[in-house]
């Protein structure tokens, strides 16, 4: 009896399937944008092509640094995913930075810069690592002297900004990194071609996973094009994490803003390629993925995921990992006898 | 009178010029030889497509180092001629190393690798800094463990090392780093098309600067393919530099063949590229090309250059200068649940 139920129903399951993938995607192509093939325009700050080449040899150069040892390439390293793999990222004298170094990719989509959005775009963000004295520890003047003193770069600034009297500034070292970096999107995630209308690019347990992200409310925080990056929440809505996940000192956006509401208040960071970059949270306490989840099913949802609801979370968290963008390492203009010389001090 | 003189002159003037590059030309004929296009083959090591690929990424690694922040690139940025900007290298803990890194560019045409030629080869010196404690601070076992627990390498390993059992060793890690190393040659300096026969490539102070260099001895222990890098010489031979440029602690070849002869000797270092990888000498105390051919003049020759020689040797120098090898940055396997941690300690 059991075998022909078996048998009568084996024909509808296809449909079944198909009906149940539909709903997931129009669901989420409500939530969620898939990312463009091209690089999104910066308004004021036109992406010439000379203005990128210069961006990128800026991005790779570690003459922005007072040791010239230091580049943002350091920290946000385009082999591995636009990131570091530490904790919190070291930078000069062997210093921890206070805080997890987000990826350079697709950053261009986030509402605003750092974990607690105190750079309104990126053009603003370069200029912040190159001066903190954890990070490259330089300073605007510094940094301009030493450009004007590598041989290469003045014609190259004026190259990417005609018409300057006075091309090489720290400003114009920010717009142009601005345009590299806004070049480091990963489009083609599987996702991405779901989103798209291609329901097999997610397999059964990543629809699953895609189903639990949205159903449990994950996706109203990590929504639209960066599957996050869009606004501010507070660490730890339902549940305070632990003190090392949260650490007390760390007050997020409070210390941005000095209003009492944006006490532990982060950027929800974008989850795109979240599978490459390890570990995780502001605090960089958190290794593994899995963890990651756990610890935000609690910490915001206020419930405890069972088992398979995480792994096909995770399932689904993989296929955010788009098309790694590929870049020709740049030459770099060499120093002359005029360029400062590198201080370890 | 003296009018006339000049016009009967004139017409003879560049039949001397002529006969002059060429006399130099086939001098430098006789001592130096020209980059070829090709990168060499190592014997017993295969440059096959896979193992060169594999050997970029592992070059661009910072999984190699127990911080995981430091990689070959560090000190040998092929955006900088294939060395770093410091003094004498910094690494693990931010620790200053002993020497000077050399170049990276062209050191498969070197006799030996590092100052004191203590590694026979690319291969023996790539295990070098890896397990150095004040530069990547690891060891053969826990890179392999590393390599082994990062998802995308054993396949990689497997296809540039057919037929091994276990590919993924300390060893094939150096014969992969060893082949791509290979591969980063700079052909096609101005040098280089001179002593191909075109007697234009250099312009005439610069045929002058090269005549200098043979003429008062420079091009003994800097002559070859690499001008300079085929054999070990003491430093100081005429004229012992100051404690700055030449600090006693450190004996050179001597601490490697402990022969009293061997006392401050070194590897007489390769020139290819040398206007890209100040500071000069094994202490990096040195920044200026024109103060090193001074320095060289009074230590090793004996003799103090005139402006004009030191101005005409360095054109000469410049002229070294080749085709810097483009490099497209390589996208890294990602790290898993199962690598190894960084450790800043």
């Amino acid at each position: 009896m059991k075998g022909k139920w078996i048998i009568l129903l084996l024909p509808l399951l296809p449909g079944c399937v198909d009906a149940t993938a539909k709903e997931t995607m129009s669901k989420a192509q409500a939530t969620f944008k898939p990312i463009p093939a091209q690089a999104p325009a910066i308004k004021g700050n036109e992406a010439t092509k000379a203005k990128v080449d210069l961006g990128r040899m800026l991005f790779f150069d570690p003459r922005l640094s007072t040791s010239q040892l230091i580049s943002c390439n350091t920290c946000h390293n385009v082999g591995l995913g636009g990131a570091d793999l530490q904790e919190t990222s070291v930078g000069h004298g062997w210093q921890k930075g206070p805080r997890n170094a987000p990826t350079v990719f697709n950053a261009v989509y986030n509402v605003a810069q750092f974990w607690d959005g105190r750079a309104k775009d990126l053009q603003t963000q370069a200029k912040g690592p190159v001066q903190a004295s954890v990070e490259m520890n330089s300073n605007p003047e510094l940094v301009v002297r030493t450009l004007k003193n590598i041989p290469g770069y003045p014609a190259l600034f004026e190259a990417a900004f005609p018409g300057y009297r006075d091309p090489v500034t720290f400003d114009n070292m920010a717009k142009a990194i601005e345009v590299f970096e806004a070049t480091l999107v990963t489009p083609d995630a599987p996702f991405d071609h779901f989103l798209n209308g291609e329901p097999s690019a997610l397999n059964a347990r990543e629809q699953t996973g895609l189903g639990v992200f949205m159903e449990k409310g994950c996706a109203a925080c990590h929504g639209g094009i960066n599957i996050g990056g869009a606004a501010y929440y507070p660490f730890g809505v339902r549940e305070i994490p632990t003190a090392e996940i949260r650490p007390e000192s760390d007050t997020g956006r409070f210390k941005v803003t000095n209003t009492a509401s944006d006490k532990y208040v982060f950027r929800a960071p974008s989850l795109r390629n979240v599978a490459l970059t390890q570990p995780y949270f502001h605090s960089g306490k958190v290794w593994s993925l899995k963890d990651a989840v756990v610890v935000m099913g609690s910490a915001q949802l206020g419930m405890k995921l069972n088992e398979t609801e995480v792994n096909d979370t995770v399932a689904f968290l993989k296929s955010l990992t788009g098309k790694q963008p590929k870049i020709d390492y740049p030459l770099l203009p060499p120093s002359s006898d005029q360029t400062p010389h590198p201080q370890l001090k």
